[in-house]
């Protein structure tokens, strides 16, 4: 079976290129070294192909489905592998040690999921949303709560969920109609649906977190009025076991295209079903203050958001070592201009254009995984810097960063999986192969945690003018000193690094012109657009970055790395040029489009 | 339920444009008239939409099975909608009376079959491939093979298929194996497996017609030795009834990603699970002359290509249609800068980034649209032009276009999809829409029928340099006279034709770099960036026809037109300026990428 991540290619970014090791130095992360990290990706290695990668086409053939009495049936290697992974305790990767975390960096936490996202999507969503969850209520939760539901979810007895969506408010969350009442007791009463809820109902652990975003009744319209609160499946009982039957059901379980391993529901609370405490209604409690809820949100959703856009990497990243596989041992044809009909035809690498399918895909998906991992470091910096002023920087340049980080990889390495699929030409569009689920699981990651024209509204209406500007010109700074040091280094690097340069004053420039004449209607017009240029300007600052630590190497692999730096800057980067000229003309079209004349 | 197609649009493009009424002025269509090319759409929509709409998905979700048996179950909605396709006469639409044909022009008569695509890919799929073996047939049978099997064919009692595939020679027609060794009575004996066989087996006509591709034993190696024949299922008998089953089996259905609803097979030829004449070996008969098979089938493969590209723009249609009236009705958040947070949500239309989403399916589809149907009349004009001229430039035209009119589409459209999901957000991507499985079904189109690559092979190792670039030559003298027209017109049509014309003659100028070499390595290092520069500016160049045709009138649908054309040319075409500067860089990155370092 082949290898679904590239270890070698891991290493040359977590050690050769962002020197994760000398996280060790720091407080934190004392009891690290690159021999942890060694080990944590290996033990992730393994376990994802032992347990992940081999039910990956069966879950998706065989999708979760509802039972009668409302409970819901999988096939069984779903919680076979999760047992397994609770029991590496790697869903506590990133925790401190006091709630029995390893306090490992983020950098090397996402290169250890990756592995399991690649390995299998559906199946590695669970412990993703249980840690982002956890994360949250530790963040924000009082004691009690971090005992009563962090623990048992970073030991994998429960698992956890994002309830955010309703059917009538997806990406409009100030619209979401779900109540919570304060009763006597401090609890609440919760009452609502919600829709999409991704791991929202199963029966892999004896108990479900849910994390629920409702509007208490003072709380006024808009986002403003939004709390948090923690409702769980079953309620804690006495002595840390299991107490009532929580007021939350299964009504529905969406059927997806694609990512048919994870259960996607819909949730009714308070309805009625169950009566906890004698009477009905879903009791929740909150986390933090009231109405700041959507604040926490955010919190974990600039890392959720990360998180898909690992997931599209790693769904990419998979697709496209199959594809070079196959493209290996498939014969067909003979080289252009070869003469004699009876030669035996050539393994399909052989032809320029399965060449160029495939560096497509590496400079796509190693590119990503490159920026994945340069903004987890920075999250590790944002925890444990030293200086304030190295901390507030890391902050700066993760919100600028955060939507490329989220709809790059899952615009790109979903074509990534496009290419893998002609690749394999027919077979690559039959079931018999994999790339084709592949393509299919990735296409969920445009879509949720923000759809890529949500992305497209933060970057350009929020996070480029914040401050002044000052996340832009952090990240400026950032790509000024790759691209000096790429100049000193001369010949191709230096190429490269005038191009980015180039490209990267045209964004500069074209977002002062954006937003020059103050009405957002105008500037917004083509936010899209723009993410889309920022998005490729990043990755190949990315790629610049990952030649200039190639520099005085010598191997297959760093050949390489070379050639797809050169790929995307010849064949990626100048697509940017069209899509800033438009910008740049005020280009209205879309904004000016009456609805009746489609 | 919505349209699958717009008539209006049809009606636009057909009479509008492309002046088709004017066809019944020539001797084949003599019995024609815009009364008739109506009643044919008329009744073609209203066909799609009763028998093969409602199927659609139920086809999806349950595709045809092997019985034990080797027979193949499929749901009966696919035999009912047939049965009610094959009572109209459509199949023979385009045939000439003499054989029951109702001598439709290609234009009308591809504008027809477009609504059953968009209705229903897979079962539009059987009397498609049906129409393309019989029109083979008709055009290089003898008037006994005519008898025997292109009438019982037209009448929809038996369908057809085309065998080129094998597992080990997919797009390398050169490497088939099927061997055809002649008879005594002048017939042969077929041995071979052939794959990927669209329609190969069903219970849905009493027989089915394969013509296949295989080498008699003198054949020689490559593509000289090969030999078409016609294999039927079972043999005709007298009177024209059924005789005994021909030795050709069924040995496998291929589970699909898409495009469910038609079987596609795996069959093999003269395996001895039957013994015609008491013997095993599947009886063939020789189409024309031996070692002339691959060259008919290329004439039925450049109509394949440019139905396959109808398939896509139906597709990509339909996906569009649904996005839009989607768009129209739910609704979500708020305009930019509203104030008032309890103020309804709005449609979601009523966003521009949607606008935007639907613009770029609009200009996409009906621009290829455009295309395909104009490369239709020019199947018409080949076939019907009173002088040769007319017909050797509609021939010399046809041949450029080919690739373009099968590859367009097949990228685009299926970008259009994969839109139409954005449009739908979450519920996109769930099988309770409709328009993730128009994305799974056109992902198809790039690989069958020729891949991607192969077709910018074509495009740039043999379109543009045949006859010493006329085909090139006489393309330019028709988008410089759209170019000329255009400029009379001024303002937006002036700019778009100055835009247009600046890219033609780049185009013109690549071509003649790419070839100065004379080395074809080098020349088709980047063929298929050459197919997508070439292809964009081939659309940009029908919407500037379509804006054209759209001066002096007014109304929706016009200002719709117009939006659209903007569209492309605004946001598309100037794609195309990267593409050719990498061209004429004459890089070679993907051409020097060692398979080593990947």
């Amino acid at each position: 079976m082949t290898d679904v991540l590239s270890r070698r290619d891991l290493d040359f970014l977590l050690y050769e290129w962002l020197e994760v090791p000398a996280l060790a130095a720091r407080k934190r992360f004392a009891e690290h070294s690159k021999d942890t990290f060694d080990a944590v990706l290996d033990l992730s290695a393994d376990l994802a192909h032992k347990h992940f990668a081999p039910h990956n086409k069966k879950a998706d053939t065989n999708e979760p489905t509802m039972r009668s009495d409302g409970t819901v049936e999988m096939i069984p290697e779903v919680k076979a592998a999760l047992d397994a992974y609770a029991a590496s305790g790697l869903i506590a990767g990133q925790f401190d040690e006091s709630v029995g975390g390893m306090q490992l960096p983020t950098t090397v936490a996402r290169a250890a999921m990756a592995w399991f996202q690649a390995a299998n999507a559906g199946t590695a969503a669970y412990p993703f949303l249980t840690a982002a969850n956890a994360n949250l209520i530790a963040a924000y939760g009082t004691d009690q709560q971090i005992d009563d539901y962090v623990r048992p979810m970073l030991e994998g007895r429960w698992f956890g969920t994002m309830c955010l969506s309703e059917p009538q408010a997806g990406s409009s969350l100030a619209d979401i109609t779900t109540r919570a009442v304060r009763q006597d007791d401090g609890s609440y009463r919760v009452t609502g649906t919600k829709m999409w809820i991704s791991g929202g109902d199963h029966e892999l652990t004896e108990n479900i977190v849910h994390l629920v975003l409702a509007k208490t009744p003072d709380g006024g319209p808009g986002v403003k009025g939004i709390s948090l609160f923690i409702v769980p499946k079953v309620l804690p009982g006495a002595d840390s076991g299991l107490g009532e039957r929580n007021d939350v059901t299964l009504t529905g379980l969406n059927h997806k295209m694609g990512n048919r391993g994870t259960t996607n529901t819909m949730l009714a609370f308070g309805d009625g079903t169950h009566t906890p405490g004698g009477k009905s209604g879903a009791v929740g409690f909150l986390v933090g203050e009231e109405h700041r809820g959507l604040s926490y949100m955010f919190h974990m959703m600039n890392e959720a958001r990360i998180g898909v856009g690992f997931l599209a990497i790693a769904l990419g990243y998979v697709g496209y070592r199959k594809s070079l596989e196959y493209a290996k041992v498939r014969t067909q044809g003979r080289p252009l201009g070869a003469k004699d009909p009876a030669a035996p035809p050539v393994p399909i690498i052989d032809h320029p254009d399965v060449r160029r399918l495939l560096l497509a895909q590496k400079s796509y998906v190693e590119g990503a995984l490159a920026l994945g991992l340069y903004c987890s470091r920075l999250v590790d910096e944002q925890d444990t810097a030293v200086d304030a002023a190295t901390t507030d920087e890391a902050t700066l340049l993760l919100d600028v960063l955060t939507p490329i980080a989220k709809s790059w990889p899952s615009q790109w390495c979903l074509e990534a999986n496009s290419l893998a699929i002609q690749v394999h030409g027919g077979y690559g569009y039959t079931r018999d192969y994999d790339v084709e689920q592949h393509y299919r699981d990735n296409r969920l990651n445009p879509i949720h945690e923000g759809t890529h024209g949500i992305q497209g509204l933060d970057l350009l209406g929020r996070k480029v003018t914040m401050q002044g500007g000052a996340g832009l010109r952090v990240l400026g700074s950032k790509i000024t000193a790759t691209v000096v040091r790429a100049r000193v280094l001369g010949g191709e690097a230096k190429r490269h690094a005038d191009a980015l340069d180039t490209v990267w004053n045209r964004i500069l420039d074209v977002t002062e012109a954006l937003w020059a004449s103050g009405d957002a209607t105008t500037a917004l017009a083509n936010s899209s657009v723009y993410l889309e240029a920022f998005g490729h300007t990043v990755i190949a600052w990315m790629w610049l970055e990952q030649l200039i630590a190639t520099y005085g190497k010598n191997g297959d692999f760093y050949d390489g790395k070379r050639m797809a730096a050169r790929y995307f800057f010849a064949h990626e980067l100048p697509k940017v040029g069209p899509q800033l000229d438009l910008l740049a003309s005020g280009d209205r079209t879309a904004a000016e489009m009456n609805p009746q004349w489609f």
